[in-house]
């Protein structure tokens, strides 16, 4: 009988024991793909409750609540922050067997120091315990106590990273970089706000924008100006992959009609979103920036929520679009034309994993050992089992000893124990294989080979100075 | 080496047994969803042969018996009772790995105390002890053998409900409750039979159905009548869900098309089902009932055994729909009107499970405790491996702690076994974690959790009286 | 702490180490589908170096070295024979947890004894001793050390099967057949390569190919020779299933068509591939042949590569088509008209692996135990996860006890330690059942079983002679 979170926590056998404590636990983290807020690191923000800095974003811990039947009120309303925590601590022990049960007691115990289990009968004092730490528990004294070397926040083109350059002026000892999201700039789908946003673009860009090409030039510049900030990585967030041939002629007639407010038929939609996709990916190749594409998230299904709480308000969920042969095209074409980036694929559905990681092998080639990659267990499957699934078919399908490893993907500062989850979880596998004879027992190489995966592969794949 | 079906079945750690043996086992059942025939619960039935309560309805077992190669006759056709269970019997050695051969042997011990493993060498024996003891066995006493608290059959709107109101009237001790299963009157595709059908839901109604006004307000008086039987259940087999727009106006001349026996076109037919469906899930809200949706079977593949045998031949299988998108449309319908009443969905291909385990945290909330529902492994789901992976993937992406448990889903008296088989593989499920160290050694908690599962949870959600 | 690659590798019990030295590894090989070169066989051939025979057409091997980052000429280009041995042998290291890695090392020790890990420090040692080695190696050698009693290739319609029946006279001990595989003769998709096809075929068949029924009686003529070879095996590969209506008129004016040079739309492609490959079927029912089918391969994704190398060049991934209603209708049509043959389907998706096992027990029936048949894991899920999920879905399924087992489908002769992989993992997981007290602990009946599954059902079941 083990123990619950006790120092070996996820680690079945001697060897992976060894290889986690040997090896992993001490690695400094690359963070390079998480939804933190610039502003907040560029202040070094104190926070002044651990609601505040826990459940204020947190949509996973709302979706949970209310599956509880917690009311909204005192979920996402003018509750106070006590009540708001209280109510969390009465839906955590119904929380057993789901990530976030691991994740409450991993952040409590780091940085906070507590080890008791969160219930009604100990939310008072463990309330209070981290709100008096949170005094002394700014934003950087945070990340250097999770060994946090490099950050990537996710970026709009129209942003002026004006808390980018002050965070590098400050030169407070972390790395911190932005990473280029174009989303917005492709969501031709909703005239009103797509008009508003191109107003704001063309702002940012100082760029009249009056015709299709003049919006690429828009977003090249920003591209540019992201890329002399440090950026180098781009990220795009898509329903399901698209690969349609396309004009200019055509590109141009589809940005003047919704220019004019006008609805876009879904197929010149998909066309737009398409050709545009493709020339920043073209962009992404000429910078030897790595690109993200994280595919399958259903998102907003609750209008209701939705319209009270607006995006991101937790009722999202997995989508199941046919994938693969568009992503074949699109990565296909990219490839003819010797304009294939760097690449990692994020899949949010696990009955996709198999095509992901084998996709990924199409393409591979060049001077970048693990050129297309199969990124870490994403939303939904940032679990035990979700990364299981995700390691085990990237070493049954491509080559896990390549891989970049793990990233929060969080809006929140305490989030960085998932990178201890997951090198618990790696180093439990491998060494399961060990023990069972799978694997040659040779620790050494098996110890460098987890630390390529929790820090090298990164430190070399994105090469962020 | 554990032995065989012994008393610590499937419960692989100390943890487990204990939690298995003084939690789960004495629980009372409340089997919210099967195909028992209430004629029988209302007759008491005693069964004459084994062959009749085990084999005569048991597709599960046809399906088996083909593949082995046993000729038809001998399985549907006219071969006498003990012929048809020599044949079963021959296969079962063969059926090993299969869910058939652990269901066989717990259903042999009980309720009829047999522990030699059936084959041609036991099978006569056995056959002879099974129809002695069957002569004591009236279907009553199975029930109360078996502990059973609540049933729930399935019944077709245009049924009278004589059996279920002569049950009630005989107040046996078991609570038995219709559902309220609508197909056959959104089943369009097929005029003449459908038009039959509304001949039936008319008499039964005393409703003229002339147009689709009178087709609802039938519907509508048969669902009010359910309602006073003690029925707060509907239950709808879909291939996939539906979620198009429609007017009256439309609805109504495709219905007037149906009843002059054309054929509607395919968006029609669907059309008119997504309408039908979500008028009826307005009446589930109205009057707080449970609705469940079992969706995803592939039917009646194979037309030489359906034209012989009919439908439920054992020639069904595992489809392959996309079902993520209108599935959030049709439950999103229903919420903006507030209308979406507690809500069971059923998976019958596992690669969907993160669709359907995600789906339902987009729709929590209000009073009910997980209020939307990930049903347990349904049909070709409903084993081992099938149950765990809709347990996982359910404490992965929602609250495992508030899941309203199994059901048998079965046409057979014999079928409470299920039960056991699943609470011991939850324990099972449980204990490994506990043992390592995944969930805290807090024995208390978990067994109370463990007995929500198999028990309270159904009681508290249904609150069937 | 077990070993690697000791004499238990994969035997995680006592059991499973019974079950497999006493019943498996003794049973001779009937590897009823490969791609082996049939004028390699006649030939008696020795390869020169261990790169000829084992990097020259391994498109698994290359993926892999394109992944780690090796230069294409080293790979499939004009380095020398030790070269590209040594990108190899620098990569294996880094295909830890790949089946790759223990296929390297299983090859290494069967035929050649060697035990020592591949790696830069072993390269040049290893290659030496595998070069010696080869030369007292000729493909019988290899063979009857692999204890192989059949072999099935897979062979175009217009092959003249010279080799087979010079392999025949030369009766060496080894029974060697063909099998049908009439893909060319379906791919109407591209009329240049077709046309060129077509004049192939017509020579092949003596027959003048002027129109559609030309086509089938010439096919046919080629079916009724293979058969006389002692063929009883087809074989088929498609994206997905498809079972569209068709008149012989239609499918007269679509070959006319294409004769002319003219491209097919896509339904008119697909309603001749459906029409064609069902009249193949009616023969192989006729015939009584077995008739595989392999879904679901997305190939030639990468256009630079197929353009420099051809087809089979590793750049082939998972498609995710949806094939559950195609499917069903194509073999309903065939079972209606009593013209089902024994069939075998092979699925390259795991997530569809469910659909494919419940799918096999729709048209079961007649004399044929197990005639149905879910096959090996197949592609990229020929590796122990991929062939345990095979294993365990089609148990939970269907019958596993009936399985005809495993195949290499490999294009060398090194790879029938696969065989052994395969009973290897067999072995483990009943092995695991009977100490879990899972399945009855009785070896004799387990151990029939087990070599039913390696051995005694294909030859039941394809009766070669």
């Amino acid at each position: 009988m083990k123990n619950f979170l006790d120092q070996d926590f996820l680690l079945q056998t001697k060897t992976a024991q060894q290889l986690y404590h040997d090896y992993a636990a001490n690695m400094p983290i690359i963070d390079y793909h998480n939804h933190l807020p610039p502003a907040e690191i560029r202040s070094n923000k104190k926070f002044s409750t651990i609601t505040e800095i826990w459940l204020k974003g947190d949509h996973y811990k709302w979706r949970a609540m209310r599956t509880f039947g917690i009311d909204e009120n005192n979920i996402t309303g003018n509750a106070d922050d006590f009540t708001k925590f209280k109510v969390w601590a009465e839906t955590v022990p119904y929380t057993m067997r789901n990530p976030l049960y691991h994740w409450t007691h991993l952040e409590l115990k780091n940085p906070f120091g507590i080890t008791d289990l969160l219930s009604p009968n100990t939310a008072e004092a463990i309330y209070k315990k981290c709100n008096e730490q949170l005094s002394s528990l700014p934003v950087y004294t945070i990340l250097k106590q999770f060994n946090v070397e490099v950050l990537c926040t996710t970026d709009d083109p129209a942003d002026s990273l004006e808390h980018h350059l002050a965070i590098k002026q400050n030169n407070a000892g972390i790395k911190v970089f932005p990473a280029f999201r174009p989303d917005k700039a492709m969501a031709v789908e909703d005239p009103a706000t797509y008009n508003q946003y191109i107003d704001r673009l063309s702002a940012a860009s100082n760029t009249s924008i009056s015709n299709y090409r003049e919006l690429l030039e828009s977003l090249k510049k920003r591209h540019d100006f992201f890329h002399e900030t440090g950026c180098r990585i781009s990220d795009h967030g898509l329903e399901t992959m698209y690969a349609d041939d396309f004009t200019m002629a055509e590109l141009e007639q589809s940005f003047q009609k919704v220019r004019k407010g006008e609805k876009l038929s879904e197929p010149l939609i998909c066309q737009f979103k398409s050709a545009t996709l493709h020339f920043i990916c073209q962009w992404n190749a000429e910078r030897n920036w790595a690109q993200q594409f994280h595919i399958g998230a259903l998102r907003n299904n609750n209008t209701r929520l939705l319209q009270r709480l607006g995006a991101d308000a937790g009722v999202d969920s997995i989508g199941d679009w046919q994938v693969a042969q568009p992503m074949s095209a699109f990565f296909n074409r990219l490839d003819k034309e010797n304009k294939l980036a760097k690449t990692i694929i994020y899949n949010n559905n696990p009955s996709h994993n198999a095509v992901y990681a084998t996709m990924i092998g199409n393409f591979q080639g060049g001077n970048t050992p693990g050129k297309i990659q199969f990124g870490s267990g994403w939303w939904f499957l940032d679990q035990k089992d979700g990364m299981e699934q995700q390691l085990n078919t990237l070493s049954n399908m491509g080559l896990l000893s390549l891989f970049v490893g793990m990233i929060t993907d969080s809006r929140s500062f305490l989030s960085f124990p998932r990178h201890e989850y997951f090198r618990r979880i790696l180093c439990n596998l491998i060494g399961n294989d060990v023990e069972n004879g799978e694997l040659p027992n040779d620790i050494q190489w098996l110890g460098k080979m987890i630390q390529d995966i929790c820090y090298t592969n990164a430190k070399r794949y994105f090469n962020l100075q």
